[in-house]
C-alpha cells in the first residue's frame, strides 16, 4: 500500500529547495514584498490545487485545496514559509540563504524550519497528481508566513474562514521530532505565557558613587523579585501557577521511565555541569509533563558606573494541562506586585500571546495511523509517543474554531539548530518524510487507519467555541 | 587682598571656552589625533608656564610650570581634558560639541567636567600674569586625558616624574560641590572596586519550551546570587565586606545632622517613591560614610524565548575608611564562588581599577584656606564640609607618590548632568570660581592660611610608598 509512487530524485529536488530557501522570508524584519514574493513561489508549488496568495492583516497566507476524492476524508496541512533571522551572521558557516549541501545535511535558515518540512509535502503531492492522477484524501493547504512572529493574524484568518477550511484532522508539517534515528509521534505540546517584569526607580540612570545608598536599586530589586519565584528545590512558588496540572498518574510515570533517556549524554551535549529542575520529577517528566517558568532575558544599565533606573525581566512560562494562560499570567504578576520591594514601582507587561497546553489522545486513529506510517519507513525502530515540549499556537485555534485535531508530523529533528546560527536538515529525511506523508496519507483514507468524520470518534471530540 | 585682579569679561570668555567644548575628545572612543589637539589646545593656554603636551603610554598629559614665587609654596593644578561619551544623540536638545549658552547656563558635553572648571583656572593664571606679571605662589599643572577611562597611565608617568611634579599640594579642578547655592568644601572621597560576576549554563542559549525544565537557567542563578548579597535592611552580607571601616562617632553623626538635609525634596528631586538604604544610618550618612555594593549592569538573552547560556551582572562597591579594595573584591567573589548554584559555573572578573577611600583632615591649612576663599566670593553663606560620594582615583595616587594632600576646588556642580546628556555650567560660577581660585592662592602664599611645606604640620603627614 506504501512506498508505491515514484518520487523524484533528490538531485530534482534540491534545486527547488534552494530557491525557496534563498527567499529571505524573516517575519521579524523582512518588508511585504518579499514575503509575498515567498508566499507566490510556495502557490505556484500548488498550481494542482489552485494555490493562490491570501492577504490577512499581516503577511500573507498560501492556500490550495484539492478535493477530488469524493468519499475520502478531508485534512488540513498546516506550515509556514516564514523563517526566524539569523542572528549574527559571524556565527553562521555558511550564507544563511544559499542552500549548501554539506555531507549528508543541507544547511540554510528555514531549511528544517519550516521550509523543508512543507516543500517535501508539496512535492510528494504533486508525485501523487503526476503518477496517480491525484491525492488518495482530500487536501487542504494553509501555509502562513507569521508563524514565527506568533501567527497574531493567524486566528482572524481561520475564524473567517472556518467554513471553508472545515477538516477531519490537521496535520502540521511543523513541530520538530524529538531524536534523530528515533522516529516518534508528539501527543501533546505546552502552552506558553509570557510577561515583562519592569522595575523603575528614579527618573534617569544615577552615578553609582554620587547617590549610592540612597536609593533602593531596580537591578537588585528585580534580582530579589526574580530570585524568589522559585524555591530552592526548583518549585514555582507562586500561588496558583499549578492549578489546572494534573498529578502524574503512575501509568504516565511508568510509560516515561521506559523511554530510553541518557542524562549524562543529554547534560553533556548542552555543555552543562548537571542538569537541574523541579525535585520529585525526573528529567523527562519536568520536561514533558510539567509547567514551567524561566527567565529568557535581563537587562538593565551598560557598562557605566550607575544604578540603572529601570531594570527589565522577561519570564516564558511554558504550560501543561488545563493549565489556564489568563490565570498564571495574573497569578505571577500578583506575586510580584505583592513584593514590591520598598523604593522602587513594579509594573507587570503580560505578553498578547497566550497559548494553552495541546494533548490529543494516543488512541486517536491519526496517531495510530501515523505510527504505522513511520514503520513503513522505519521498520523494526518502534515509534516512540513523545511531547513537544515547545509551544505551538495553531494546534488549539484549530481545535477551537475547526474542532479538529493536529497531528505532527514534521521531518525535520529538534537538533538541527533550529532558530539558532547554522540551521540544517539532514537529507535523508527528505524522501523519508515524503515516504511517510505517502504512507500516511493512504493509511488515512482506506484501510483500517481510515480517519473518522469528527464527532463519530470519542477521541475527536472538540471543545469548540 | 582677594577680588583686586581684573578678570576678563565673559563674553571675551566664552567663545575661547566654546573652542574648547568644540573639540570632541571622548576618551572611550575619540581617535589620538583628536585628543592630541585637545590637548595642544590646553597647551597653548599654558604658554605662560612653558605649556607642553607630554606623551604617555596612552592620550598625552599636558603639563606646564610657573616657578617664579622664590619662598612660596608649590601647589599642583589637576584636571582632565577628556570628556565622557554623549550617549544618546537624541537625548540632547542641543549638539554636545557646540557651546549653547541658555539663560544663565552654558551646555555642552565637557563643560562642567572638566573642561570649564579647568579653563576658568587657566584664565586666571593668564591673568595674574597679565595684570601682576606673575602668580602669588608656584603653580604646576597636570591635565590628563584619561580621567574619564579610569586614567590607566597616570599613576606610571606621575611615579615617573614624582621629582618633577613634587609639591606641597595638589588642588584638583576636578570634582564637583555638592549641591547649588551652598559653597561646599569636600574633605573626602570613597574608593572604588568594581568587578563582573559571570554565569554560564549550557554551551549556547536553549528553547525555553525544548529545554524547559531541564537545566540550570543562569538568570535565574545570578538573580538568587545578587539577591543575596543585601540582606532585607540593606546591609551587605558579604562576610569581610565592611572591614576597615570605622563605627560612626557620636561626633560626626552630630556634624552631619546639623547639615541641611531636606530627604522629601532629595527623593522627589530623583523621582523615587522613597529612600531606601541600610538600616540605622541616616541618609547623608549612608551618602557620605558607608560603603556601598550597587549592582551597576546585569545583561542575558535578548527578545526571543530562550534559556540565556550566560547571564552577567556589575557590581560596583564604594569603599570608605581603610576598606581595601584587593580585600573587599576578594570577599565579593568569595561569598558568590561559595554559593555559586547547582548546574552553572560562576566566574568572577575584578575590574582593573581598585581605589582606596581618600580623607583629608578638616583642620588641614588647605581646607581652612579654601573655606575662607569661598567667604570672601559667597560672604555670610557659611561654608559646608562635604563628601565626594563619588571616586577621584588621582587623589589616593598623589598621595602614595607625592606625599601631597588633594584640595578638591572645582566650579562644577553636582546637578550639571555630569556624564549625561544636556550636561551644562552655571555661567556665573565661571567669575565666582575665578574670583575663589584668586582669594585661595593669595591665602595659601602668604598670612595666616600660608601652606605649610610638607612634614611640618601634623595634619599633612602622608603615607608615601
Amino acid at each position: 500500500m506504501s512506498g508505491s509512487l515514484e518520487l523524484p530524485s533528490l538531485s530534482s529536488l534540491l534545486p527547488e529547495l534552494a530557491e525557496y530557501v534563498a527567499l529571505p522570508s524573516i517575519s521579524r524584519s523582512a518588508d511585504p514584498d518579499t514575503m509575498r514574493a515567498t508566499a507566490s513561489w510556495v502557490a505556484a508549488q500548488l498550481a494542482f490545487a489552485d494555490g493562490r496568495v491570501v492577504e490577512t492583516d499581516g503577511f500573507p497566507v498560501v492556500r490550495g485545496e484539492w478535493m477530488g476524492a469524493a468519499g475520502a476524508p478531508t485534512i488540513l496541512v498546516y506550515g509556514h514559509y516564514d523563517v526566524q533571522p539569523t542572528g549574527d551572521l559571524a556565527e553562521w558557516s555558511t550564507d544563511p540563504f544559499e542552500l549548501v549541501v554539506d555531507g549528508d545535511v543541507a544547511r540554510g535558515r528555514g531549511v528544517t524550519d519550516d521550509k523543508g518540512p512543507v516543500f517535501l509535502v508539496l512535492k510528494l503531492a504533486q508525485a501523487f497528481v503526476a503518477h496517480e492522477g491525484g491525492l488518495p484524501l482530500n487536501v487542504k493547504f494553509v501555509i502562513e508566513g507569521e508563524e514565527e512572529i506568533g501567527s497574531p493574524n493567524l486566528p482572524r484568518y481561520v475564524r473567517e474562514h472556518a467554513d471553508e477550511l472545515a477538516c477531519d484532522l490537521v496535520i502540521s508539517a511543523d513541530g520538530a521530532q524529538w531524536r534523530p534515528g528515533e522516529p516518534s509521534v508528539s501527543i501533546a505540546s505546552k502552552g506558553l505565557v509570557g510577561l515583562d517584569v519592569v522595575v523603575t526607580g528614579a527618573l534617569g540612570d544615577l552615578h553609582s558613587g554620587r547617590f549610592g545608598g540612597t536609593v533602593a536599586n531596580p537591578v537588585h530589586a528585580l534580582s530579589t523579585l526574580l530570585a524568589g519565584l522559585h524555591d530552592a528545590d526548583g518549585r514555582v512558588t507562586v500561588d496558583g501557577f499549578y492549578d489546572g496540572v494534573a498529578e502524574l498518574s503512575p501509568a504516565r510515570r511508568a510509560e516515561i521511565a521506559a523511554v530510553p533517556f541518557d542524562e549524562a549524554a543529554y547534560a553533556g551535549g548542552l555543555g552543562v555541569p548537571e542538569l537541574f529542575g523541579e525535585k520529585g520529577f525526573t528529567t523527562l517528566e519536568r520536561l514533558w509533563e510539567r509547567p514551567t517558568l524561566e527567565i529568557t532575558g535581563i537587562t538593565a544599565g551598560g557598562k557605566y558606573s550607575v544604578i540603572p533606573h529601570v531594570a527589565t525581566g522577561h519570564i516564558a512560562s511554558r504550560l501543561v494541562g488545563a493549565q489556564d494562560p489568563e490565570h498564571v499570567a495574573s497569578a505571577i504578576a500578583q506575586h510580584l506586585l505583592a513584593r514590591a520591594p520598598l523604593g522602587v514601582e513594579v509594573e507587570v507587561r503580560v505578553d498578547d500571546a497566550r497559548v494553552s497546553a495541546y494533548r490529543i489522545d494516543p488512541g486517536h486513529p491519526a496517531i495510530r495511523a501515523a505510527s504505522a506510517a513511520l514503520e513503513t519507513v522505519y521498520p523494526g525502530e518502534g515509534v516512540l509517543l513523545a511531547v513537544i515540549a515547545g509551544t505551538l499556537p495553531a494546534t488549539t485555534l484549530f481545535e477551537d474554531v475547526l474542532g479538529a485535531k493536529t497531528l505532527f508530523f514534521s521531518f525535520s529533528t529538534s537538533d538541527e539548530n533550529l532558530h539558532a546560527p547554522n540551521e540544517y536538515l539532514r537529507l535523508p529525511r527528505i524522501h523519508e518524510g515524503m515516504r511517510a506523508w505517502e504512507a500516511l496519507w493512504r493509511l488515512l483514507a482506506d484501510g483500517e487507519h481510515r480517519l473518522a468524520p469528527v464527532g463519530t470518534a470519542g477521541t475527536t471530540a472538540a471543545v469548540t467555541e
